[in-house]
């Protein structure tokens, strides 16, 4: 039992994971503080947030706008390092926290982490730092926090480690079929309430092969050792297999809570009855099957990005983000979305360990680049 | 890494656990020095150990044979209890187990505790010698190896401990089907290599029953927070569930040899290339259902048993010993296992917490009284 509250900094608090943060907060009123808070561009939201939990420090996205109450504007970057914060959540989605990141870690702050892009793009970095500064990066994704859970109180590094994937709304399709895919269709998925970029990045199975290059960087396994199975279900998060043969895997009901309250409790867990609990009388079965690297070209593309390593993964991450909102406008085929990324990355001149510069450089080169072919491609 | 070796005592070394602990302590021989080997009625597999071996205690059913050797000729108790072993591994079956068990708690050794009826039948007596003395039970249980290393590193005690059972030869089998079965049918378990004695508990689901009395023990765990699930495959060993709603399961082949090992190397993970590994792309689907108590009356029976508490258990695991013997010398049919063991808890006059010498005398009771009973009602 800790008798101080800790201390949390809320970036990306208007976010689907920023809200579900804030749920567990309200759910445990007696552990945690909000220290501050950022939003994105939904400021009548920040603005009820900011009512609510009285943050010393408010950032928000600079225009007409602005959320009223009593704070200081602090950056994202001064937020995250500030000493009246002792953890951070991190939970902006895309290139953006990157920077905040980097900030927290330096600063060695507790830092619960949803953001994918940041170690995808900024492994070595921020790991490197993490571990200079004292760092602790507590993952928030289902999969890493089931293999954070696997790992607790474990000696010996692992054999292997098994992501599992939902398969997203489109498991089982052809090729074909996917070519006739709407952004409507692809943003229902099966079992998990996200956020639209991370729902198409599901159905892609992008998001999977971020998620193998995060492991990669958060656990320090070698790709080789790092495989996908494809679980519909989304009850098994994640597995971990010893070297003795033996596995570990976490399950949990497909809710986002339960790492985010994992990850801010951690090393306790807490009793929260808005959680929901496995009802272990109604699996009847978890099923399991290899992915289709063919049908679904973007999980192959960022593992070999993430091996390939250097500059090639924050290519990968920014004609992304670029694919998924000109998929998103119906700008682009779901089919194009692979296509995109893989034209971006055959072009680029990468650079084998590069700096948060060299990173800013090929972000904004991908960027560019992919809009450029993009809607020199269609019809705009 | 430890730097000494292991002393052990195999306590049941010729029986299929002794065996398989001997097959590891081959795979890792700078590990571990056999110190001790009691066998059976197996005098010239024993014989075999002892040359291989080298031990410095042997013990061996008294009769007209002995192995030969240089070794100083020791009981079970002695050996569990001697101060040149410090790792006791209780592989001896049924009741016998109790006395070693008791000695090397209160030698406050560590013990690699296979043998289920010790815990069952005087779990209380030998959980308070074992904190008493500082002892360590380590289970090798496949189940409660699962649980133990499930609890690995965490801090708070689970919600709800889920066991998982191969629901045995006879899953999916009517009351009628189960009244014309075979010994041989019922010794040719699905997924486990097993013992007679236990491969028979396996069918009838006692086995389960007693492995929730042991779990609540072991773990501290009360029995309405201990539940069964069908699991055919015998992949996922069982699971906890957390007070967070997430829940943890530890999975391997059916392999007894998996958690021989986990209990002898704890808290170390190590490498033995003869252990099989899961081979993840073949696994489709995990099945579950819910344990059918109506016909499969023994798991019930014994889940009860360990409520009412006292000498009820003893009387289980005694009257349960008597009518697989029968069963299998075909004295009595599959059906009247169940039937034979109710009737004896039925006439039982409980002791609420009973000494070992209460133990044993409701142990003998139960035996008498149970092939009295069976032998009136079958020709012999």
């Amino acid at each position: 039992m800790t008798d101080a509250k800790k201390r949390l900094a809320v970036l990306g608090s208007t976010g689907s994971i920023g809200r579900q943060t804030l749920e567990i907060v309200r759910a445990l009123p007696n552990r945690f503080d909000i220290v501050g808070l950022a939003g994105g561009s939904n400021i009548a939201l920040l603005q009820e947030q900011v009512k609510e939990f009285k943050p010393e420090f408010v950032y928000y996205q600079q225009g007409k706008e602005h959320p009223g109450g009593d704070y200081k504007f602090l950056s994202m970057e001064e937020m995250a390092a500030h000493p009246d914060v002792d953890t951070v959540v991190i939970a902006t989605s895309g290139s953006s926290g990157l920077e905040p990141t980097l900030a927290a870690v330096k600063a060695g702050k507790n830092i619960a982490l949803a953001n994918k892009e940041s170690l995808v793009t900024a492994g070595q970095i921020i790991m490197d730092e993490a571990k200079l500064n004292g760092a602790r990066i507590i993952p928030i994704d289902s999969e890493h926090s089931a293999i954070w859970q696997c790992l607790e109180g474990e000696r010996t590094k692992p054999a292997q480690i098994i992501l599992t994937a939902s398969g997203g709304p489109f498991r089982g399709y052809s090729s074909a079929q996917l070519e006739e895919v709407t952004a409507e269709q692809a943003l229902k998925h099966p079992s998990w309430q996200m956020g639209g970029k991370v729902t198409i990045d599901s159905a892609t199975l992008i998001n999977k092969g971020l998620e193998v290059i995060e492991a990669h960087w958060l656990f320090g396994i070698p790709f080789d050792n790092i495989r996908v199975l494809i679980h519909p279900q989304s009850i098994i998060h994640s597995i971990v297999e010893f070297i003795d043969g033996s596995a570990k895997a976490q399950l949990g009901c497909p809710d986002m809570r339960l790492p985010i309250q994992y990850a801010l409790t951690y090393p306790e867990r807490l009793s929260n009855p808005e959680l929901p609990r496995i009802n272990w009388g109604s699996i009847s079965h978890l099923d399991f099957e290899e992915p289709d690297l063919d049908t679904f070209p973007c999980l192959k593309l960022a593992i070999e990005a993430g091996k390939e390593g250097g500059t090639f993964p924050v290519v990968l991450c920014a004609a992304d983000e670029v694919a998924v909102e000109l998929f998103l406008s119906h700008r682009i085929k779901f089919s194009g979305i692979a296509s995109l990324i893989e034209q971006i990355l055959e072009q680029h001149q990468p650079i084998a360990r590069p700096t948060i510069a060299d990173i800013a450089t090929a972000d904004a080169w991908a960027r560019d680049n992919a809009i450029r072919l993009a809607l020199g491609d269609t019809p705009c």
